[in-house]
């Protein structure tokens, strides 16, 4: 087959690789209906995060299982799955109380920018639709698999319940999939910062009441002036820098929470200041597993459409022109067909 | 009267100064009953953290009112109070939702080891008892004002609940009252880092199950030992170094909550660490003044003894003293008569 390999920096290439085989009996082969690129794809895409060899990308998928190993048994030929970015058994302590990608034989998959893909640990991490969906509820489907089920996690490490004054820090897939997850836990006010007509669009249409264009010092002002001096309930961070998390910190009352899942480059928290904030801090790699049934739901009924955050449309072999347009801001999200 | 001053590192005077006055029509002046040291006093008196002009100490106070200002409405001449080190209108946003520690008014209540005390925002601030306790009961009492208190949020920010694995970092007394707050929330295992033989005898009579005596690293993976590997559910920081505080956050189970109030000294968190650990984390100055009517109450019923923790009495002109002893470590905490 052929597949996206990063060689380097904004070295993206499209070639033949040897078809992914199971290694371990716990493993499933599936075949790719609809993958996609991360924004966490562009640290490594924009040299932040140094690849220190080729290496196979893309950890976004949903398809059909084509091959199952020996040892699984709750997934089978022919069926519809999604599955995490981190593969999971679903059966550790862990995992048992919901933090899957915290599991004790935890596994990133990769390759997944791909026409086939190996994922390991397919029992604990592949959930089955009981039909193939529609094509039309593909693009929903695959983003189950990681951005809105990470937008969804932020939301809900920020606490937001039903009423409740809720700030996102961040404009990017993720920050507006956490604008949608806040409107579906029933938030009263959802405010966004963004300083993008294209994003603020998306925004608004999955419910945000709000936009502040504002950033740091200013923007957490902006927000007090919105929140009756005090800041907002919960504030979900999904960017990742020291800016943003100092942002969604500070935009939040006392007593407040925190959501943050923008994976952390060069963060690092003053504790006095944290202290003297007293809000709730909670976040990381996304448990995506333990929200899929739930999530899955909500699509397959049409109580939500997060596949509307996917602007751009191509071929899996035009991968490249999928990084470029978002490393340029030009897409939001690329999603690619095989 | 005579009060307690702190002039620089290691030099506590007990001298001569001007009686406090009504300032504002919103203050009391309350005669102490029992103050005491606290060990984020001792922050300063070893130079830690620097003084620059001789400075009224101590923040922890129960005592009689003996005056009240024009505006004062709830409390009066005659009634045992207790308040928190923080004043505060306990009106305001912030503290209508519980965070009295960051009320928008607040003011830093000092010069409490003394025999006569200002205490602005008293309405706020003060919770008065119906009769007046009688004296076996002031050390219990007087604990509520900060120790205590401090102790009770850190596990209520741990979020202990019954049943639930719980470790505390520090053997100080903060942390032994943590112990304390946990068994009165009805946690199943209570696991107490301490070196120190005394402390540990306390913390045992305060409800702790196990003991551990390692450090660091060490002692993080003796507290995995003893949770399957998994980490405490709940963790309780009661110190403030960078040391405790990744000792706490790399003890606690994925998903498990880190209750931190020891005041950070030096503490800068890797975002990237914290991200990956997956726990809660939430803290700061404690709110003393939402908790004080429950406590008074488990106190006068007999329910619990936090007064305890005070293995050293004092008369408030030995003051001196009382610091050196815990400075020394030959004191967990001490309790100054007037």
């Amino acid at each position: 087959m052929r597949a996206t390999i990063l060689y380097g920096p904004r070295d993206v290439r499209f070639e033949e690789c040897a078809d992914p085989k199971i290694i371990k009996p716990t493993d499933a082969i599936i075949r790719i209906s609809a993958t996609c690129i991360c924004g966490s794809d562009l640290w490594p895409y924009r040299g932040i995060q140094p690849v220190t060899q080729p290496t196979p990308f893309g950890h976004e998928y949903c398809g059909i299982v084509e091959e199952v190993g020996s040892a699984v048994k709750s997934v089978k030929r022919g069926q519809f799955v999604i599955g995490s970015f981190f593969a999971s058994d679903n059966t550790c302590p862990t995992c048992g109380i919901g933090y899957q990608s915290s599991c004790q034989q935890r596994e990133l998959v990769s390759g997944a920018q791909a026409p086939m893909l190996r994922v390991p640990l397919a029992d604990g991490t592949l959930v089955a639709t009981r039909d193939i969906p529609s094509p039309d509820l593909l693009p929903s489907m695959l983003s189950l698999s990681d951005v809105m089920g990470t937008g969804w996690f932020a939301a809900d490490a920020a606490e937001v319940k039903p009423g409740k004054t809720v700030a996102v820090v961040g404009d990017g897939a993720v920050g507006l999939l956490g604008v949608l997850s806040a409107k579906q836990m029933g938030a009263g006010r959802i405010i966004v910062m963004s300083r993008h007509a294209s994003r603020q669009k998306v925004a608004r249409e999955f419910g945000a009441t709000d936009i502040v264009t504002e950033r740091g010092d200013e923007g957490v002002a902006r927000i007090k002036e919105l929140t009756k001096g005090v800041g907002a309930d919960s504030v979900l961070e999904c960017v990742g820098t020291q800016e943003s998390m100092m942002q969604a910190i500070q935009s939040t009352r006392p007593g407040g929470h925190v959501g943050y899942v923008g994976v952390p480059h060069g963060v690092k928290l003053d504790g006095q200041r944290l202290f003297f904030a007293h809000v709730h801090l909670h976040g990381g790699p996304a448990p995506v597993r333990r929200y899929l049934p739930e999530l899955i739901d909500l699509v397959l009924k049409g109580k939500m459409n997060p596949g509307k955050v996917f602007d751009l449309t191509l071929p899996l072999d035009q991968v490249a022109e999928g990084y470029r347009a978002m490393d340029e801001r030009r897409a939001i999200k690329t999603l690619l067909r095989p």
